[in-house]
């Protein structure tokens, strides 16, 4: 498994502080068939910034060990903290385990707490294709699963999760607080009934007058007329609420009501 | 930009026959903040499988030039076709067409099309900003919007669209049969009101013993029990069709009452 400190540093144009950053390999035919509208991004996007950590790239991937393990392997070379989801149940399209195993050149066992987990939650329908939820690759520990027993698997800061959101969302909330990160992000929206491509210059000048903001725009069409919120982001509040003030009078400065939140 | 013939081929254990392959590199922090549910994934498999294409591989990246100068062009060096959503528009943070044309060494210039197109469409109202959205790669030609004019970019092998669902999906639409492509897969679902890890080893069975055809099963928890839905795909519709056969008599003989579709 590769050193965390093979990862490339990235700052916030702030001081050089240092960005913890994490990747999402999804995986699944489910979701590139479009059976499945993958849910967990976006829920594991805003845990992370809960926790100090951008989620700074995903990659969906299909039931293939190649596939699974290349994915795996350029994001840990990439990032402070890898998750993936899906493809650890019991039946034979889930070779997560097996792929991350192979990819890491570590053997595949069981691990004894889940053998414990699985036949405590089974009872005497515990069966071999049950057991293979117990399958781990060698030297791994296991996030507790509140919701259906079968554990989530840790290997050092690569997070094995269920595909099933629920699932995925249990064994986050025990993982809170536990992962080293820095200052989540913060952001506030600026709403306005304006076409974006009105505003582009000013919104240009704001990012470049302010460092450490970032200013996202996103048009809508609404009631058959455009909009845009204006998304900033920073880990620094106070340079937020200045370059959110800023923004707010040059749009009123160039005729345009705003409102503090998106339309 | 690599060549057609540098990527690897696949095929679905029927006779060696060619699959088309596609990837998707989904560009934009809004994605990966937790801000905005990615949609176009879901309709873009949907469409392309009706293409006869197999969507394989999707990426999710941030807004940064190397980031998705780095995804778009592994993916055209392993995929017959990549489509990229977002980053198109005309603001600051869209900076989508100048990733992939500094990535393949191309030039930005201004397609004199999607300039008489933005001038129509704006009146006296174009200003530079929203002429921004007329410039392209070196080379590429336009891929027509029928919403809200700005058009797409193809470069050959590579389609450039927007973020927007509605205009991404415009965009497809104008795009209906022109890709060269393959067999669609064509899939049937068997539903049934067992836990998927009791009938692990039926299935496994039923994948082994039916070339050509995948079996994936997905569980579910509704009205407090568990059941769990089987997809079998294949390109192949008297395969396909023997493969359902044989699992719904094998779930039956199992004592598992099962039904022809998801429930």
């Amino acid at each position: 498994m590769p050193d965390r400190n093979e990862r490339v540093d990235q700052d916030d144009g702030i001081g050089g502080e240092k960005v913890w950053t994490a990747a999402l390999v999804i995986i699944g035919d489910e979701i590139l068939s479009g059976r499945t509208q993958d849910a967990n991004l976006a829920y594991l996007a805003r845990w992370l910034n809960i926790q100090g950590i951008r989620l700074k790239e995903a990659r969906v991937v299909a039931d293939d060990e190649a596939a699974i393990g290349a994915a795996v392997t350029a994001c840990l070379a990439a990032h402070d903290y890898v998750f993936t989801t899906g493809g650890i149940g019991p039946t034979h399209d889930d070779i997560t385990v097996d792929a991350i195993a192979a990819a890491l050149g570590r053997k595949v066992v069981h691990h004894p707490d889940a053998v414990d987990i699985l036949t405590k939650y089974y009872g005497d329908r515990i069966t071999e294709a049950r057991l293979r939820m117990a399958r781990v690759p060698e030297g791994a520990d296991l996030i507790p699963n509140p919701e259906t027993g079968a554990p989530g698997i840790r290997l050092d800061r690569l997070f094995i999760m269920a595909g099933v959101p629920k699932i995925t969302q249990g064994m986050l909330r025990g993982l809170d607080g536990k992962l080293a990160g820095g200052r989540p992000v913060v952001s506030r929206a600026v709403g306005a009934w304006t076409q974006e491509s009105r505003v582009a210059d000013l919104l240009a000048r704001i990012q470049k007058e302010h460092d450490g903001v970032q200013v996202g725009s996103y048009p809508f069409w609404r009631e058959g007329k455009g909009g845009a919120n204006f998304v900033l982001r920073s880990v620094d509040d106070t340079r937020l609420a200045a370059a959110v003030d800023a923004l707010r009078a040059a749009l009123e400065a160039d005729g345009i009501t705003a409102q503090e939140g998106e339309i």
